[in-house]
């Protein structure tokens, strides 16, 4: 039996944080405190967290949150989008202001890390601020941003999309969620409306830069025991349908030689995709996830066969040529085998790189605190992704347990998540 | 348009019969009749046809059946499976019969050709030697077994299992159709009991052999343009139920070399396994047919794949050393990716070789019909398969349009089905 499983999430991040480094006002146990508090919304009988884009527990959370903000010093406001602003005026107010954060909806049973670490650690920077004294040059906004997970409509970065004026009013209409609710009718049961949701977008000239602290949902920096890394770039994902068309029989009566088996095609064409990433970039990734077999009985050859590739590179160029040599080796195999190959194109995000600049700022913050300044990519779309779209983005990941996300066992430990909010600090102290 | 479709089953065949070789006593026009008044038993919409095992139109096919073997001067009897037996005196009686026939079921909107075509051209065989004269020296009996397909139960041959004692009566008794009915409640519907199936099975003394006529389900006849075949054998089919487990993540944040995806690992093994049965034996047959990938998400590796091997061959020696080799290959490439496999088997039948006496004699009969005496394995089971476990059988294939069974566009020109008849008729008497 897990003790720790009777232990709040709180109790559970103190039991293995073991420095306070008090020496520039970061205080672990507040963050440590605030993610239990958060925890309590929406908790789930797993210990998990349920917090769903527009839900009443997403806007709880936030008016959570805006307290703190508040508690902070900070002028907090409220967009159409339902996205929050904590606001630091800066010596020079006229400034383009640096924003910092990431949101608080959960994916349903998700974890207690993934949005609610990154809001938080930008205003824990404000809080050590308020403790040393420092008043930065730049405004700074902690922000909260609205849906990022999309778990409501399989489809979110609803607050990001909103701000920065990207949002397809008309697609965002016809979406409906799981209870039959439009995306009008979801937005007015949080207090909303469709016209302040399509007025949201800022004057991007009074941003100068997105910073989010997220974790990184993958297994580099714990396979390198390091609490953060540098981003490097967001993949842009594009996700392909193949069909495979081939002829479906009797198991039984069919030889091998005479048989359009749009399996077999199928399956040589997965296990050569596997191979492709490797040839063309190091931070490349291809991956079919979801396959569909059709009429998928014991003894009848398969006859078609419908699968998803989703190509994820930080760079245009190299995720492109990725998709095009996958669409290239699914024609070749499907000639091999005689049958016929269809695809359509379900998503084509761009990516976003981050300036080497930024990167390089990043390094000596990691530098001045004594971490080893690791870069990796960031496979999975974030709020800074949106962002990245129309203003520079700056990202940190943070170590988290086994890769595993999205999920109650996500878990992150306190004395990196301190770390991070250090180097955080130190950063954005230097961008002013 | 196809104006077929306005034609009935009797017309469409009348169309294509080119020859009325009479000269037997044997009748195309007879056989068409009877196809046709067959298929308004149980017509869908599709004009297909629907005959569950033990349902109202099984048992009224049946009926209307056993009345054209009386006509035909047969004396018929039903045994406690409901199968039906017309039989004709031998001239011998005292001798072992020989029985010939099929079954009158169908799957849901199947076709009108599996199953009547072999009672009918049993029947035939009857009528023409009403005709010329001709008294076997044996006793020949037209059988119509029960529930053939078993797409009430998901598993048939209930009729040929307790013709030879080989039904497992717990485990039919734990059987439950789509409706809720168990296996003795459907028995009952139709008239029959537990007890008068149970004790169905016949003094196999009492019988020297089963010969069945059947459509092929394959092609390999339609490619040599031959009216039928002669089957050296009935594939016996072992089922493997193989569970690939790797490790589920994000698509976009774990590398490519930091991954266990099982669908990879599956994908190599599909291809793999796709290219062993051409290395034992030219009649094995192996498929992946059936494949459940999990959590078969388009952004998330696959952490599962279950998937089901069908292994078949007529011959036991080579189907088991390719269910070996198919096992052997799922090791090394689970390895290989560094995952694990685990199998279960679901089913393994013997397979019923035909003995070679039994096909030199068809083949004399080909010869003396002017056919080419092509020979080719049964890859699917048939009531001789179950019969051939204890008796000796022979099966005669009749070409199949493209290949398709077990839907409304199931197709043998009445020509090919005439020359069949033709052919088990020789054989018949060869026989005695």
């Amino acid at each position: 039996m897990d003790t720790n499983n009777y232990l709040s999430l709180n109790e559970k991040l103190l039991k293995q944080y073991n420095v306070e480094h008090n020496y520039d006002g970061v205080l672990g146990d507040r963050l440590a405190y605030r993610l239990n508090e958060l925890s309590q919304i929406g908790l789930t009988d797993d210990n998990g967290s349920d917090r769903p884009g527009f839900s009443k527990e997403e806007k709880q959370a936030k008016k959570l949150v805006s307290s703190w903000m508040q508690e902070a010093g900070l002028d907090v406001r409220e967009d159409g989008a339902g996205n929050i602003f904590g606001r630091l005026d800066g010596k020079n107010n006229g400034l383009p202001a640096i924003l910092c954060g990431s949101h608080l909806d959960s994916v349903p049973n998700g974890g207690h890390f993934d949005g609610p670490l990154g809001v938080l650690s930008a205003l824990e920077v404000v809080e050590a601020w308020n403790k040393t004294g420092f008043k930065p040059e730049k405004p700074f906004e902690v922000v909260i941003f609205s849906d990022e997970e999309g778990s409501r409509f399989n489809g979110g970065l609803n607050g990001s999309e909103a701000l920065i004026g990207s949002a397809d009013l008309q697609k965002k209409l016809e979406l409906v969620d799981q209870d039959g609710l439009g995306f009008e009718e979801v937005l007015n049961n949080v207090g909303l409306t469709i016209e302040g949701y399509s007025t949201a977008n800022r004057n991007l000239d009074e941003i100068e830069m997105f910073v989010e602290v997220h974790i990184e949902q993958g297994k580099r920096l714990e396979n390198r025991e390091l609490p953060c890394g540098i981003v490097t770039g967001i993949a842009g994902p594009c996700w392909l349908e193949l069909t495979f068309t081939g002829e479906a029989g009797h198991a039984g009566n069919t030889p091998m030689n005479d048989r359009k088996d749009a399996l077999v095609a199928a399956s040589e064409f997965i296990f050569e995709v596997n191979k492709l990433p490797g040839q063309i970039s190091d931070s490349a990734v291809a991956t079919v996830g979801k396959q569909l077999v059709e009429p998928n009985g014991v003894n009848v050859i398969p006859g078609k066969v419908i699968l998803y590739v989703d190509v994820r590179d930080i760079f245009l160029e190299t995720r492109d040529q990725l998709v095009d040599e996958v669409l290239a080796v699914s024609k070749k195999i499907s000639q091999k085998h005689q049958i016929t190959v269809e695809h359509e194109e379900k998503l084509r995000v761009e990516p976003v790189p981050i300036e080497e600049q930024t990167q390089n700022i990043f390094e000596q913050s990691f530098h001045e605190q004594g971490i080893e300044p690791y870069k990796l990519p960031s496979g999975a779309g974030h709020d800074a992704m949106i962002i990245g779209d129309k203003l520079p983005v700056a990202m940190l990941f943070v170590q988290s347990k086994d890769g595993i996300s999205h999920n109650p066992a996500e878990w992150s430990d306190l004395n990196n998540c301190v770390q991070t909010v250090h180097v955080l600090k130190n950063f954005i102290e230097k961008l002013q």
